[in-house]
């Protein structure tokens, strides 16, 4: 493969020396892009945007053609991918989230669950390996998953950001039926993240985007247990350099401490918690990802500069901060802004760096 | 009034000794009683109920002719009828959270805000009095509002649980109209609480169920500071006795050791936190209300009973918990399993009472 020419994301996760603090933006490729949106309407549908390499590379690409300074691509595809092979029919309907034609309530249908051929989700792993052609080095390729906890909320209640009933109950009245969920998912997962790390994916990041509607002690046995195991079954090195892991629980800021202990290179913040303190609370165990409130983004420059050197102030000096927002940017962005947002932490951020 | 014949809430709240771990549930008169989705019906709908005192006084009694082990009432009554007497137009549609027909987008409607006339909210002084009559002493009653934050998210966007996109986008592009906004507004609801208290209300909870989704510096900004002026304009004695307050952010637990500087006398938990390590970082300045986290009442009562012990055994031994779910309970919630958990905590709690 070609020699990477801006490693910046891939040392600071390391908690390597970097001349400034590296930044990506979650959802980067996206509908407040105008070209994306383009690119969407010629594909059909976000679905096919995902499923059809080329598409998935045009996409992928955008962010970093408009922004030359961010220092990561990361792959254009869904979360749900995985349960979309077990067989679950991944749809989306317009204006809403992603939805499941099938939902896992009956304890026979959880028994039979099983990890999917992951020959039925080659569509990601070429789309892995045709980015990586196409950046050519530029920066790095991030891979990645949805947590099982996050998979399984969709895979039983059939769609996400709902109150969880559904799943929770399963939780505190059937265990077992929902740690075989995760179980498999777990095992699914890591089979995924291993091909995509094969494919070319320079690191690799786990979303567990509903981790935090759980009780402090349901997360850990329902959750960050899960995250644990994929990442002690992920390969360690690729082309000759260590694939970094970064776990990222939306809402989880309260269990830092934990999450600095399942062998995560880096953790993913959102916006609740003040970075310096983060970093005190895991000291060296990680290094850390965020945290702007993507709001911001929609406001002036002058706030945007004077929040994002906030958040540089409180990180302060040394090695191990990946700058990004504390979840996806959204769709009202004006792109200036997201422009404004990068040029701040590239101008603004080499004074803590020596 | 007649002499209380309960006071073991009160008594928690100000960290002083009690026999038991005092209960009660958020929400407790609500649509998982079948007596109250009787009392709905006959009255027409959700505000119906709130505006007709003998209405209100019917559901807010049902819960304790019910479960005999609750240690307090609340008021029956909705967040945002601040807002509405501002004339923001409240209103419900089925299936669907609180709206307003009108919301505060202009600067010019921003600067006509104003203190609504108390005697708009008689209804709701009028309804703390005739719960009190009909309580004769049996419990103390809870009287509440939403934070200026909570409500003020609604008269921005119209509904809540939304991204907060158009109030956010405020905060850092206009603070001096959010600010405007929260200073009327928290104005409003110290006037408002200060009435219930009047009327008879023994304790009063500010709700801020929207805390959550500010950054940790915005969240002081623009809520804490101002649950922190509400409560030091609130009359701090009536009928001889002290009222306590408590203060309760939804998603908030990673700001603990701020919230205990507000002036509250305790704070609310949500199931995020451990409430042991709760207690440590707000040390003996407040009492804390919580936890449990409300889908576990869908399961069994093996379950409830051992998630009470946990909760109870995490507190410890000592005063100033009160027992609660970590948000409203369900409509979905079987009625038998909220006696399950109200017999556990009584049962349970006195070995950590001397």
């Amino acid at each position: 493969m070609t020699q990477l020419k801006n490693d910046t994301f891939l040392r600071a996760l390391m908690r390597q020396p970097t001349d400034y603090t590296p930044v990506w933006m979650m959802r980067q490729a996206g509908r407040y892009l105008p070209e994306y949106r383009a690119s969407r309407k010629n594909a059909g549908s976000f679905l096919q945007l995902c499923k059809n390499p080329d598409f998935a590379t045009e996409v992928t690409l955008q962010p970093l053609d408009r922004y030359p300074l961010l220092d990561a691509a990361i792959l254009f595809s869904d979360i749900l991918t995985v349960p979309d092979a077990m067989g679950l029919g991944l749809y989306f309907e317009e204006g809403e989230g992603p939805k499941f034609k099938r939902t896992l309530c009956e304890e026979a249908d959880i028994r039979k669950l099983a990890v999917p051929d992951m020959a039925s989700l080659q569509y990601v792993f070429d789309a892995v390996t045709r980015i990586r052609r196409a950046l050519n080095g530029r920066v790095p390729l991030i891979g990645f998953s949805g947590s099982p906890w996050t998979l399984a909320t969709y895979m039983v209640e059939g769609k996400g950001g709902t109150d969880f009933l559904t799943i929770k109950k399963m939780a505190y009245a059937r265990p077992d039926l929902l740690h075989r969920i995760l179980d498999i998912t777990s095992q699914a997962v890591t089979a995924y993240l291993n091909a995509q790390i094969e494919a070319g994916a320079q690191a690799v990041m786990i979303f567990d985007s509903w981790g935090g509607a759980l009780s402090h002690n349901a997360y850990r046995e329902f959750s960050l247990q899960y995250m644990e195991k994929i990442i002690s079954g992920l390969k360690r090195e690729n082309e000759g350099r260590i694939i970094p892991r970064i776990a990222f629980t939306k809402g989880g800021a309260l269990w830092l401490e934990a999450q600095a202990e399942i062998g995560a290179d880096a953790l993913g913040l959102d916006w609740a918690v003040d970075i310096g303190e983060a970093r005190k609370r895991v000291g060296h165990k990680v290094a850390l990802q965020g945290n702007l409130d993507p709001a911001i983004l929609l406001s002036t420059p002058e706030a945007i500069e004077r929040e994002v050197a906030n958040i540089l102030a409180s990180y302060g000096r040394g090695n191990g901060h990946v700058f990004n927002l504390g979840h996806g940017i959204t769709q009202w962005t004006p792109p200036e802004n997201a422009a404004c947002m990068l040029k701040a932490v590239r101008t603004l951020s080499s004074q803590y760096h020596s």
